[in-house]
This record gives structure tokens, C-alpha cells and sequence, in this order.
């Protein structure tokens, strides 16, 4: 029975390993080990540990390693912090695989924590290209991996000419789409319309009507441009003034300048037409994609996701530049004029057709199997 | 006038670039913040900090962070707590540029908070092949920096192939050589016997007669082993009896099995031939090895300031497998029927040819001009 | 020329020893070190420094520390965090005296800091009885401390019974009334009804007909019962429809209970009487404590302050049980129908004389006298 | 069954507390939670965990929170270390009661996290009087503790002095004289003489003939004094030549100065008669201190054991002073010749009358039976 620790660190991360959890947890041969921390477990990011518990995962253990301020500067000692606290844990679970998720700063903590214990890790969703930090810290968690999970060959191709090893490639597709494919398979009609009334704050939101979905996170590698580049959006909202559901962003450095901007919008605009929420349960947001007119900001979802689901989507700024994308995406600067022009195109077009760039839906079941089995070497070696 | 801030954290760290520093400090463009921490400042380690100051150099900040113990977890926490420190210093230094030396745990502390932070990273000597978690440290702190100062053309070839844009990948040559070849070249005569017998522990050693020089650290990536190895090295020193110059392991995980060993060593045996040492002053150091009959062990500087020195060499185990090595090197196992034999073929050989496989000397002052004029961006991308 | 510093942890805490911080850097024979960090750094609980700032104070150093959650466990480790930090800072600074303000979680770390490293430590508002963690923590910092500066002759008579030598212990009275009646002296006019307008967020409020002040904290030793305490609070506010100027918690574990009920009471009820701060200007909130008709909560401010001031106040609950009060005080359980009843009573009498219990506004200058010349030794010894 | 956490943080803490230990494993309606940490996991101290584990003892919980350096900074930074990774420990041992140990500096870690979590706190050998930062300590723990557990009448006055109600201030003896008294009576004959011989570094000793027994820790609040302080004592030692035990310093800040006094005089001196140990087992050293013709340092064992063991001591400088002595104390200063003076004297007096000042030897019992039964509330109060 090999124990599998996953670490589950924002809203996210759980998305993106909702899929593996379950296979995990169902798998004969596996043992889910399931740590909870960073800003899934606070209230103010939503509570995203509930809403694990609801979806019946318990978690083993809980660490609380977010430094408030979401400077650069606290970004980094809050990574430290979880330096400080995952070694412990990892040496009361004894896990025999840790699984890391894609490229978040925490995700640098889990990543050393195992590989300095040589404890073998797994990650996913590397190999692919984007902006901000997100895009060093996941080739350099590729580095320090021992099994790596691409979402699709583009990104494992990548992560093979990195110096890995192609036995320890394995092409899965991307887990976020497994949750994807599930909710629109076998719960299409169970969009819960009731929780999207109940929750979140500002105007109310007719949902069997058009609506735009926006989502905007900091870009670090910006840092101090948060303000300034939500305002764009917030100016293209306001010129469209269709209803409207917004996200608050993430927890990554600059987010208090993103919420800023958003507060203030609030307190100098009449905004009925736009209803707040500071998180959805996964399957509601999908649902919430596969029924917008337009996705907009700077949510990898839009693009990943997005392709699957054939979201039309505006995409804002440089966090997902170098990303493999399908015909749903237009890229436009922060520029409100050009948002709001790419936001009429759009909803001109249409729903697009599903494209499985990032993978049919099978990903955490083909990932456990491979957990079960695979034979890593802690000791790594570059390949050339 | 740029703000270059350079982290020392050990012993190995500060003859890694203590070249880098001097030429740093002579360049009138450029202005040297220097931070030393982890071992470095530690009693138990040598007080490097004393040495350095002695040479010339006055630290700007200090950074407590190792956390007692040398188990992996600990090495870990360390480098986590590192990370909750440096953030602090890097805010009040406010430095346009941030080196980070080669490949041991703490560098992974300064190479992420720098790059959250968005501040250029150069890194020393990456690109490089060996064994132990270096491997992984290396190539991921890789992935982060954005300089990169390999010590020869085949460590240069590899960052490129890591997806690193050739015009940020400098083949400087090793600044460990630097001081090699400038100690070698000025100060051939000021070789300080005195030194070698005031300080250490153990039998009295002629330094003008044939004697072994051994440095042996832990394998991180084979924790647990670390007393069993230096006991095939004991057993082998004392089949040959020879006069014996021994090094205390480094502060990496397993640090305390070594250290175990030598001590049970030494009070289950009579071994007047053999003088223990914390520490050596650089210089001491490099005239040691140009003296040496052998060296032995498993540190890098026999492969690579040995290549220079030429000094014959016997390499034991896993800890610099895949590193380029010259002539001088004859590499065994963990055996010391093997270490024995192979000591002897080199004693029969003597000296080799000085080899410039990793450079000419010269590799801090390039590495000072290219600080002092580089453009470099924050956002980094991988090139394919 | 002594350096003393001063750490601000919170608006609490600056309005607590801004007196004193004026005072020294006022003082011929003292140098100002004021560090600021914990909660007074952070946007969400209302940028605490920038209020600092523009007072004219310039921060020597930050801390952050806060690790956010809110648990009583995040409130121990923020401490741990704290003391992490503040070593280095005080190696930096070498200062001849640090300071350190009443009672609150961070005031710990700053304590044990500097009686570790055998810096003498000042302590401001000691020997007061009051309920919550905050008990114990002001009389263990009173036995770390070398210099006592309580805020009025009952607590420096218990400062003494509890083994601290008399010569050290100097009842100046407490820095909060010096700002108090700086002021109301001074700034009568100079009320700020633009900014009450500008900023917050709710109803509008009329400043010059009779209104309601509510600031209610979290009592962490009854951690779990804030949003069931807040409510009965908010239940009488309902009742009253009296229009109320409202705070949000201060940073305490279980401020998020607060919060929470504050957050469901505002999207269930229809609230135009009640307007929500994060905070005030120091003066700003001390007429509104002057113009309030009643002010309710568990405020020390309304016990400490409001004597001086006299204003009608509702104690609600146990966090200032025990503290020394004036007649302007009605205490009550959490119940909201007493809670209606005493502010009845309240509003009926009307404004109190004012009672100089905590002093006369001079403490300031009588402490910073007292720092600039008092001799300490760092063996403390019981006196019994 | 309550649920007893007990943090053991050093060799000192051990013997204090083993006793305690053994009566709440026994006791049918206490399971013992052990937690072991600071300077008890660490080889360089003599690896007290491993003693532990062979008394029967299994450790549910490990805390690294040693920070290298023994500076008074790095001793208040390992605190707050501790303070980050104790409350996780807490949370998921969710005990009954914590009892924390005497003075040391990592004790306040462990009262704050207890105390910060709303957990009672049970606090053995408070009341005490001494030098060194230990006396802040104490009573500083004293006033965040629930339950007070002195080791003689004059400690639990004190502690009722200090506003702690007298129905939590139990005065049960010293659980360190339990240990004494239990060895003496049933372990007379079980002298591990081989153990003496087998350990230890330096010459040989003859356990059947007089010889000195010396232990000699930093103080905190005179750091920097240590080298001088030791060689005050090393240089008496000298001058007497007869057959000497020595252990190594505690961790405290500083120890490195006493250290690095005794390991120059090893180096300057031929020493035959000195035989140096990190740590003994809690039995063999108090047969050791019952067979000795004298006792010398600064250690409260010979306060405390030494009294009811009759044991004749020469105390040297200010650590002990102010704390409950019987006549088996000389105090002397740090001057060789007093302490040469004061040994003679008491080779001469020869062993002192038990004295049973610091209990009957049946402290761990009563201590067991109240945390069983006692009824505590979280709130704490001073009684005037």
C-alpha cells in the first residue's frame, strides 16, 4: 500500500488535483495522505478546506504558512514558512510519493521539503510556458521532480528536452479537464443557481441570461501594476455595463493592489450589474464557464479549461503568454478600449467548438495507476 | 553605481567566489553588499566569517539560519528558514543584482527569495553534473537565475539546452581557479607551516615529507550511509599509515555520520599520523593540494581546482559522478581494499600536467564587467 | 545619545505610546528606532504606518510577522514569528532601551527578544487587571521587564507586589490620555468630517446629531464564542436603529468570528444607520469618543480614555473585567436586551465628568525623561 | 483519561521531570504525551532522546528548534522557532494539560503556545529565586501558567506572592530529588562504573578514589564572561591536579565561549587527571555526585540533589544566586584561588547530613494525582 501525499495549497491547486485525490483515494493499491495549507485554509480565500471536506477528502494535516502583507517579500518567507513546517509533517506520514501541483510559489516548499528528504515527487501540469514567476518556479520544480505528469505532449516534450528522463515522462492530459469532462457529463443539469443567489455580494445575477465571467489575478513578475491593470478591466466592465460575475484574486503578491482597485470601483461606481464572490465549489465554476457569453482576466482556466469547454474568452495582459491555447482565446493588452473590442468580437462568435488540447478527462486515474507502480531513484541526473 | 549582494554560506561557498568578491569591491562601476550565513558564521564550522574578514572583506549583513540537527528535514528547515530572512535583508540592501554560488542547499534560500522578489539572479558554476541533491539544487536554481556564469564551455552548452537564452550564459571559467592560479603564481613561498601546526587536533604532520590530504562530505541522496563510507576511507588510511591530513565533513544532512565515524575512529585507534582540521584558510588550502601525495574523498575541489594543481587524486563514490573531470582523478567505490589500491597507483604517478578545463584564472573579473553592464529583465521565459 | 526603541504593533498600540514616541524624538539625549510591523503594516487592517507617517515618523525597521488564520495557534506562532525577526533587527539597531506597549500576543515576542539578549526593556501600562490571554501576557512582560511605566498608582502598586523593584517602577500615567487631552485641547475645531464621509462603507452619517460608537474585539481565552458575542451586539444596534459608526475587530485569534458575524448581519439586515471603519486617525477617533452619545463594545479605550473624556460607555462582556474604571462605565453580559437597556440608561445621563484615573496628559514627556536617564542593570532579582 | 503533554527540552529537563513521567504513564487516568525537542534530539548533547527511549519512554512528537550560533540572538530565535512548530504539535495532541519544566529559555515556548491556545499550563519548579536570564524566565512562566507545582514551601509562597491563587500553588517537592532518592535507595549497587570508563574522553578515572565532579553552564546575562568564568575554574582544577569528571556546557547562549575556555586548555595543558563527558545518564550522574569528594560549577543539581544527597559543592558566580540552599553549598566567585580555597575546605568537611529542603522524593506522584483530578479554568486572574 504506498502512501501518496498530496498538498493542496489555494482554490487552484484543488482544481487542478480534485481529480487525482479521488483516483488516489479509490485506487486498491494507494493510500491518500492529504495536507491542506496555504490560503486553502482560510476563510478569507474562501474556505477552499470546506468545500474539500464537503467533496469527502479529510485532510491529515493542516499548515498555516501564508504571511500576510502579499508582498513579493512575504511571498517568499511565507514559502520559507512552509519550508519550516512540511518537514515535519512529511516525517510523521512517511509518504512514499509526494504530488506537487503546477507552479504556485507554495508549491516550491512542498518540492524542496521532498526532495531534500528524499522522498520521490511528482508533479503536474509542468512543462507548459507562461508568464510571471509561475513560469521559473515550474521548470525549476520540473528540476527537482522525480515523475513528472504533463497535460499534454507539447509540455512533456518540453520537460524531456529539460533533462529528464522519458521513462519518467508520463503524457496524462491536464486534471483540471477531468473535472470538466465529469461535471458536464453527469451534471449538466445540476447547476446550483440557488448558491450563486445566496452567495456573494453586489447586484443579482439572472444566470439563464447572458453574462460575463471575470476573473484577474496579480502578475508578480509586475508587481506594483495590480491597480492599474484591473482598472482596465474594471473601465471596460463599466463601459458594457452587461451583467457581470467577478472573482476577487488570489492570494500571490500584488493581490491587495488588484483588490484596491476593485474596492474602490466599488465605493466611486454604481456597479448593479456585477455581482462579487470570493469563491465557487469547482463544479459550479465550471458550470459558470460552460454558460458565459465571455470569460475574461487572466485565469489559466480560461485557456485550459476554456479549450475544453469552448468558453469564448478575452485574455488580459502577459500571465498566460507562451501558453499552449486554443481558437477561444483573444489575447489583448491591459488596454480597456481593446478589452472591450475584444470582448464584442467574442460575444459575436460564440460558444467554440471543445478541443482537447489539454487532455480527454482521464488524467487522475491514469496518474494513480502510474503512482502505484512506478519505480523512482531519488538520486536525479540530467540527462545530457 | 549597481548594488551586487553575494550570500556565503559555507566554507566551500567563499573559495567559490572569493575572486568574484575581490574584483567586485575593485570594480569602480559597482558597489559589493555582502551577506554571509548558514555555516559560515558558526564556530563549529571554522568561523569562516573570521577568515573572510581577515581578508578584506566587511559583511553588511548576517543571517542566522541553520537549524541544529543535519538530518534531511533539518536541511530542509534550514534552508526554509533562510528563506524567512533573506526577504528582510534583500528589502533593506535593495541590490540590482544577487549572486548565488553553485549547488548546496542554502543557495536554493537566496536563489528563490531574490526571484520572488524580482531581483536579477546570477548564479555561479551551474550546469555542472555530480551526484548527491546538488544535481537537483543546481539545475533548478538554474531555472530561476537570470546570469549565468558556467565554469566551462560544456557546463555553458547544458544551461543553454536547459532553455536558457544563450546571450545570458557567460562561460567565464571557474573562479575557484582564480585563486589557485593567482595563490600558485604570487604566493608560492608564503605557504604557512605554522599555521598547519598550531592549529588542528592530532599526531604532528612534516608538511615537507609525502602526505595524504582528505575531505570527505555526506551524500545527502544516501542518507543513513554516511559512517560506513568514511569507515572504507579510515580503514584505508590506516592499511597505509602515511601522514594524513583530515577534514570534518560539511554541515549537509548527514554531516553527523561522518563526523561519528571519524570520532569512533579516533578512540578505537591509535592514529598519530593523522591531523584533524575544521577549517583552512583558502590559500592554506590550495597550497595543500599543490603539496599533497594524494587527495582523497569526495570533494569537488579535487576534480576541479585538482585539475588545475594536478594533483593526483582518488575520488570515492557517488558525490561528483557525471561532474568533467581531468586525468588526475582515479575514481573507486566505497571499498577500501579499492581506495587502498588506488592510492598507490597515484603515489607511483605523482603530480599531473596542469589542465585548464575549468578556466584560466580569470573568471572573477569577467564576471565583475558583465555585472556591471548586463541588462537583464525579471520576467524570464524558456527558449523552446 | 541613548537609542531607544519602540515597536508599533497595531492601531492599538500606536495610539497607545505616540506620546512617548514624540517625546523622544523631541528629547536632546534620545534617538528614536521605531520599528513597525504585525498588524500596524498590513492594508487589511488599515496601513497602520501610513497614518504613522504622515504623523512624522519615520520607521527604522518592519516586521512582518502576522501568519494569517486567527487561530489562537496562528496567534502563538505570529509571536514565534516575531521573535525570529526581531533578533536581527535589535542586532542592527544596538538599542540602549527597548520599549514595549501593554499587553497584546506581538508585545511577547518583543519582550523575550530583548531580555534575551540582555537589552533592557521598558514596559508601558503594566500591573492593569483585565480579562483574555492579554492578563497573562501584560504580567509575564512585567516580569521580563526592567523598567515599569504604569498609567496610574493602582497598577504601580501591583507591579511592585509582584516582586519588581520600586525604584524602577515610575506611575506616569497612561500615553493615550496625553493624546486625549492634546486634542481636546489643541484640535477641538480641527475635526475631520470630510474624512468620517470619505472614507468607510455602509450608511451616511450625520456627526453632529447623536450617534453610537461600536468597537468590540475578540476575547481569546472564549476563542469560538465571537460571532454569538458580536451578535447580541448587533441585535441591540437593531433594535436602537440609532445611527451607529461601527469598527471592524483588531487582528486577536478569533477576530474572523467578529467578522463573520458582522459580514452575515450586514447582507441579512438592511442597515442605512450603521456605517464600517477599519480605522481611525488617532485623533479623529478621540471626538468622535468626545461627540459619541454612548459608546459600546469591549474597548480599553472607552474604560481608559473615556474616563478622561467622559463619555457614556456599555462595557459589554469580560475582556476589561477587572480593569480600573470610572463612573462612565455599565457593564453588561452579552445579552442584547441589557445591551439596549444600559445604552438607554447611558443615553439618558449623558456625558460624564472627566476623571483623571489614567492620568493628565503629561505621561509622554515624563517617560522619555525617565529613559534618558534611568540606569538598569540587566539581572533582574524578585524582591522577595 | 486526561491527556498529559510533556515537553523535554535538555538534559536538565529531563532529570526534572522524569519522575513525573513515570507517575503519569502509570497512572490509570493519565496517558503521557511526550514531546522531546531543542538541544534533547541533538548528538552534540548527548543524544537525551536515546536515554529516554532505553528508560521506557516513546517520544509522540519531535521539535528541531535549535538554531546553530548559541548567541543570546539565536537563543531567542530557537524560541520562537519553537514557538512556530509547537502549536501544530498541540493542535494535533489536542492534550488536557501541558507541562512545561522549570527556567530554561525554550520553556517559554512551550508556555506561550500553551497559554496562546487556551490549553492549561502545569508549571513545575517555579517560585524559585537565581541569576541568569532563568529568573525572568520562571517567573514570567509562572504568570502564564494554570498550575503551579513548587519544589519546596519557600518557591510556593513566592508563587502566591506573585497573584497566583493559592488553590493552584501546590507544593509537592522536586521531582529532581524523586529521581535522587528512588537511585540512592534501590540502585545503590548498580554503579555503572563500566559506563564511566567506556564514555567520556580524556584520562582515566578511578572511581573508588576521591575525586571532583565539575559542571559549569554560561550566564545569559554576563555573556561574553563565559571563557574567563571557566578558566577561573579550569585554572584551580590545575592547581589541585586530583582526578576530575568534567561535563561539556549546556546550550544555553554563551556555551560556545565556555566551550571553546575548555578546549584551549586542553590543548595548552597536560591534563591526565580531566576526563571529559557530554552527558550521563540521570542515574550515573547522581551516583557520581554521591561518590564525589566535591562538586564544583555553577550547576543547580548540586543546589537542589545536592542537598539531599549531602554532597559537598563549591557554587561559583552568580547563577545560583538568590536560590534556597542547604550547608553542602560554598559560593565562591570566578577566582581560582577561592575556588581552590573553597574545595579544600570542603575535601576537609567531607559529605554534609541529607537535607530534605527540596522534598521527600515523591513529587512525581503527587503531581500525577492533581493533574488528574485538578479543575482549571483557561481565564487566569491576579489575586489583588
Amino acid at each position: 500500500m504506498r502512501k501518496i501525499a498530496i498538498f493542496v495549497g489555494s482554490r487552484a491547486n484543488y482544481s487542478s488535483i480534485k481529480s487525482v485525490m479521488q483516483a488516489v483515494k479509490d485506487h486498491p493499491d494507494l493510500e491518500l495522505q492529504l495536507i491542506v495549507g496555504a490560503s486553502a485554509i482560510l476563510d478569507r480565500f474562501g474556505a477552499v478546506i470546506d468545500i474539500i471536506r464537503n467533496d469527502g477528502f479529510e485532510p491529515i494535516a493542516q499548515v498555516s504558512m501564508m504571511i500576510e502583507g502579499e508582498t513579493l517579500g512575504t511571498m517568499a518567507q511565507s514559502t520559507g514558512l512552509g519550508l519550516l513546517h512540511l518537514p515535519n509533517v512529511l516525517q510523521q506520514l512517511q509518504p512514499d510519493v509526494v504530488v506537487t501541483v503546477g507552479d504556485r510559489f507554495e508549491t516550491m516548499a512542498t518540492s524542496i521539503a521532498s526532495a531534500y528528504m528524499n522522498i520521490p515527487l511528482a508533479h503536474t501540469m509542468g512543462g507548459e510556458v507562461t508568464g510571471t514567476i509561475d513560469e521559473s518556479i515550474r521548470h525549476a520544480v520540473t528540476k527537482l521532480a522525480h515523475l513528472h505528469f504533463p497535460a499534454n505532449e507539447d509540455a512533456a516534450e518540453r520537460i524531456i528536452k529539460l533533462g529528464e528522463e522519458p521513462e519518467y515522462v508520463y503524457n496524462v492530459g491536464c486534471p483540471r479537464v477531468d473535472v470538466v469532462a465529469n461535471t458536464l457529463k453527469y451534471d449538466k443539469d445540476k447547476f446550483q443557481k440557488d448558491w450563486i443567489e445566496a452567495e456573494g455580494v453586489g447586484g443579482s445575477i439572472d444566470i439563464d441570461k447572458p453574462f460575463l465571467l471575470v476573473s484577474q489575478h496579480p502578475v508578480t513578475t509586475e508587481y506594483g501594476s495590480g491597480e492599474q491593470q484591473i482598472n482596465a478591466t474594471l473601465e471596460a466592465l463599466q463601459a458594457l455595463k452587461m451583467q457581470t460575475i467577478m472573482l476577487w484574486p488570489n492570494i500571490d503578491a500584488g493581490s491587495e493592489d488588484i483588490s484596491r482597485g476593485m474596492r474602490k470601483f466599488r465605493e466611486r461606481n454604481d456597479h448593479p450589474y456585477i455581482r462579487f464572490y470570493k469563491n465557487f465549489p469547482v463544479e459550479t465554476f465550471i458550470h459558470l464557464m460552460d454558460k458565459a457569453a465571455v470569460m475574461i482576466g487572466n485565469s489559466s482556466a480560461a485557456v485550459r479549461e476554456g479549450a475544453y469547454i469552448g468558453v469564448p474568452a478575452v485574455n488580459v495582459g502577459t500571465r498566460q503568454i507562451g501558453r499552449l491555447r486554443g481558437r477561444n482565446i483573444i489575447d489583448v493588452d491591459y488596454d480597456s478600449d481593446k478589452i472591450v473590442a475584444a470582448i464584442q468580437t467574442q460575444l459575436e462568435h460564440g460558444k467554440y467548438e471543445s478541443d482537447h488540447l489539454y487532455g480527454d478527462g482521464e488524467a487522475g486515474k491514469r496518474i494513480a495507476d502510474i503512482l502505484a507502480t512506478a519505480t523512482v531513484k531519488p538520486q536525479k541526473q540530467i540527462t545530457y
